[in-house]
């Protein structure tokens, strides 16, 4: 009987697991996971601290008891894989201090990513915290409760939905971002500086382009020092970027790639045969930029593990054809999507785009309840392909134009066929001219 | 110089004679509407009745005066055209009573469709109102003040937007379909049937399967008679569809097609030279079903102006490249989309499909405010390609799901390509399997 050991039970290795059990129902699938929870969800995280979600367990999807005895997939859970042997076909893991081995047929490798914690004194002090794995959830949430001044670092994702997570439940929240714009992986400058306004209209302390020194206390955070000042904090929460959890993969040899992310094929084939990696782990096909690179995203990381497991089970079954680098978050009630390629994005792969901002209403003028909201879209000037968008805009309908424009974006279509595409109208979901289309027009110089 | 006479001031016209007076300044574009008001929104009509839109003038996007001070464009209000002379290129219009003639060097028809009046007697009755034009929208909403329980006749689009403007205004609505489903062109029943449910749930008394035989009254209406019984009712409402408005057409020799719209090429040419026509009077291509088909709709209508309008000013400049069948409604917060080819559709037009409805919820299961919805997806059974999908869910977002298919449908991709397609995630406005992508899985019978 074959065995498929998976490794890591977030939403890459539940997806790999599933499907190989799935496919090759006569096989063994174990699923290994260091903490007390599967198919956790961390993205909910900023929700659970905000008290919209109130009990952790929410975050999760299924138990490992339903894996069990819904899917029949052995559970191993608090167990940590702490070697690899190639020859022997087995891991070494450790339950509650006691060391064991598991052999394996095909190994699934799907441990994620973790918090990048920036190289400054004080990140070990009580009061210094990180966002990472729902099985911490509750542990945070009940440190954060004593605090009343906190410092988030870092004005991503994480950042910016802990910002207003923490503004909700009524602290007092000074926003540190290195760069001179929120979201500076995601949006471009013109972009991010609408959720920039928006957020200091809350009552968010933002400072941009302010890196942190040093954070100081004697047993737990006092205040913290950065390269334009000092601010008396009561704790700070590291939102710095992630990076893949590569420790273990570096130790057996696996080939790794950008920013030390392991190398895949469409098929989630590592560089050694039988091993097979998915999720934040990994790297991604970027589709548009035609090039590997590192988005880690729980959509990707599902449908990746789900390749994996497949073909685990089956042999090359599926394949996985990549990204295009789409991305959602929110801000209250500000959504904020992009999808494609960055204007910066552009510049840094030597791509000619030309852009525009557009500002739209999402509902028929006279409609009650429409938003404001702005699209910025770029078009490779070369072949006059849509290859990028970004969407800032108080209503969850942007998230959507973003999704549209996914599609549109990897079809290679023209400013002209997005305006000629069919998207639907009544008043009360969109204008009679749907933004998208507002929005090829404008990019069209005068030809629609 | 150039004259430019464009015949009817809604999306298509309105459009029309801005597209051409943009690329072709020195032309003297001049537009000609019946009514008072031009670039007028029939789809608002509902929300006006409802009183969510409190003045006429809403439903407006520009005034005549703007039309021609900002934009340059003659605007003749008020004024009808009785005559068309092909050989002398002149328009013979009334106006105010008195008849005057205009010559055209290209000429532009986009006076739209009008409702279909079931052939029964009492149609005449005073009560008996049909929703129609924005400009009648005062009087419509004057004439069901005073009526207590209205019939609406005909469950489509119009239908059932009133049903639930009349409800809203507390009035008692009882609602006639002539066929066994809602929506019927639309949706196919097994859909249709939410909607169904809904509405009843609502209080609206809904009639299925029952006919018109005569609305009875000595000078306005007192009851109605079906195929079922007789109804007491103050009011009659017929939203029993809408043909093209073609008597002039007809009359000038203009070719026509399907249920005798206007016959137009790409370029919106008419079979009669420097003849161009666009919007709800003309017939559309159909990109999947690959024929002509009539789906009167504005965002289409505003599209086909633009490109008649750059044809009429620029010869052969645009291309219209056809419809997939997108359309929206709303019933109270219940939302209804469809875009492709529906199992009906397909059965007229001998396509072979396979089928499903999938129930989804509209965000991650723990984030609160998500909604369920159900999605149907049609595959071609020998291509394997999407080419139709449906949506019901009291969440705005399916609107948007089916914008998103519309695209996937147009570029004639495959249910793999559906379910790897880089759709965004975020708790608030997804489930980590966006509920497109979970309809691919259950479409692709265990592949994925």
């Amino acid at each position: 009987m074959k065995r498929i050991v998976v490794v890591g039970g977030g939403a890459a290795g539940a997806s790999a697991a599933s499907r190989a059990k799935r496919l090759d129902p006569s096989s063994e699938v174990v699923l290994i996971e260091k903490s007390d929870m599967i198919t956790h969800a961390p993205c909910g995280i900023p929700f659970y601290i905000e008290k919209l979600v109130e009990d952790r367990n929410d975050l999760i999807t299924y138990t490992a008891e339903q894996f069990e005895k819904e899917r029949g997939i052995k559970v191993y859970l608090n167990t940590e894989v702490v070697d690899i042997d190639i020859d022997k076909r087995s891991i070494e893991v450790i339950k509650r201090g006691s060391r064991d081995k598991i052999t394996w047929d095909r190994l699934i490798l799907a441990i994620g990513a973790e918090p990048s914690i920036p190289p400054v004194p004080g990140t070990d002090l009580d009061g210094v915290l990180t966002v990472h794995h729902p099985a911490e959830s509750e542990y945070l949430r009940k440190k954060i409760e004593n605090m009343r001044t906190i410092a988030v670092i870092g004005g991503g994702y994480i950042g910016i939905e802990l910002a207003e997570a923490l503004h909700q439940i009524g602290k007092r929240v000074l926003l540190f971002e290195l760069m001179d714009q929120l979201l500076p992986i995601s949006l471009d400058k013109d972009m991010a500086s609408i959720v920039a306004e928006y957020m200091k209209s809350k009552g968010i302390e933002l400072h941009l382009s302010e890196g942190l020194r040093e954070i100081v206390g004697r047993r737990s955070v006092e205040k913290i020092a950065t390269d334009k000042g000092e601010y008396v904090v009561d704790g700070v929460i590291l939102a710095t970027g992630v990076k893949p959890n590569n420790l273990l993969a570096k130790k057996i040899g696996l080939k790794t790639g950008v920013v030390g992310a392991v190398e895949v094929n469409e098929y989630m084939e590592t560089s050694i045969q039988d091993i097979y990696a998915a999720g934040d782990l990994v790297e991604k096909y970027h589709k548009i930029l035609k090039k590997k690179v590192w988005i880690p995203l729980a959509p990707t990381a599902n449908k990746e593990g789900l390749v994996a497991g497949a073909n685990a089970a089956k042999g090359r079954f599926l394949r996985f054809p990549g990204v295009v680098g789409t991305a959602v978050t929110k801000f209250f009630d500000l959504y904020i999507a992009r999808t494609g390629v960055s204007e910066k994005e552009a510049s840094e792969n030597n791509i000619k785009v030309e852009s525009k901002i557009i500002k739209v209403r999402t509902k028929a003028h006279y409609y009650p309840g429409g938003a404001e909201a702005n699209i910025k879209i770029l078009v490779e000037a070369d072949s006059g392909k849509v290859i990028g968008a970004q969407a800032v805009g108080r209503d969850p309908v942007v998230a959507s134009y973003i999704d549209i424009m996914a599609v549109i974006i990897e079809r290679r279509m023209s400013i002209e066929e997005l305006f000629f595409s069919d998207l639907g109208y009544m008043p009360a979901t969109a204008p009679v001219w749907h933004p998208l289309v507002v929005a090829a027009r404008v990019m069209s110089k005068g030809f629609l």
